[in-house]
């Protein structure tokens, strides 16, 4: 049986992986929401993200207390719009989820091949 | 504002977030897991996924209800131990779960830089 190196307590906990972020539902929105700078509209991002009126109000509730997301209501051709922004916080807390991700396909990819995982070690 | 093309329903929804593994501790369990294949005790287990006997004990009974893990009650010089494992199920869900992972990270990226996300299209 491999056994683990002192060392290496808490090596697979991915403490950043943020729990308001990684929730699967908020990260649909925040990346939709990444990917259209300029914002969109609730009836928009309820379908990119097929989730239900009140499944969305929840979470963008959730990201909008965590102030990863601005909500603005205004108008679009005089009928009355929710208008959705991932604010720069959000931006920064989203990039750093992202590299944790990103860590994480590593160490998975390193451990399927491990001659490549001894190569970089 | 972006308009979502009309096809581009449930784009970002990433329905194959399977929230069985996506739950932070179970992606981390499976992640020492995949990385061990010969096995884990309970007690290294516990030290790379950074989580209390309770936590451990919860999410590996969820992961061995939905068959993805094995859990052997055995000896280790007469000690009683745990040892628990990836099955081969859940070596291939986890699998198409870091495929739609990759996905999202690939969806991200091209999003913040347009210019490449334009090329590929």
């Amino acid at each position: 049986m491999s056994k683990p190196e002192a060392d290496q307590g808490g090596r697979f906990a991915y403490p950043g992986l943020d729990r308001v972020i990684h929730e699967r539902a908020r990260l649909s929105i925040l990346t939709s929401l990444i990917s259209h700078p300029d914002g969109l509209s609730f009836t928009d991002l309820k379908q990119l993200c097929a989730l239900t009126d009140g499944n969305l109000s929840r979470h963008l509730q959730v990201l909008e207390e965590a102030d990863l997301v601005g909500i603005v209501k205004g108008f679009d051709n005089r009928r009355p719009q929710t208008l959705c922004r991932i604010s720069s916080s959000g931006r920064r807390r989203y990039s750093d989820y992202l590299a944790v991700l990103d860590q994480l396909l590593h160490d998975a990819a390193a451990m399927a091949r491990p001659e490549i995982a001894e190569m970089s070690a």
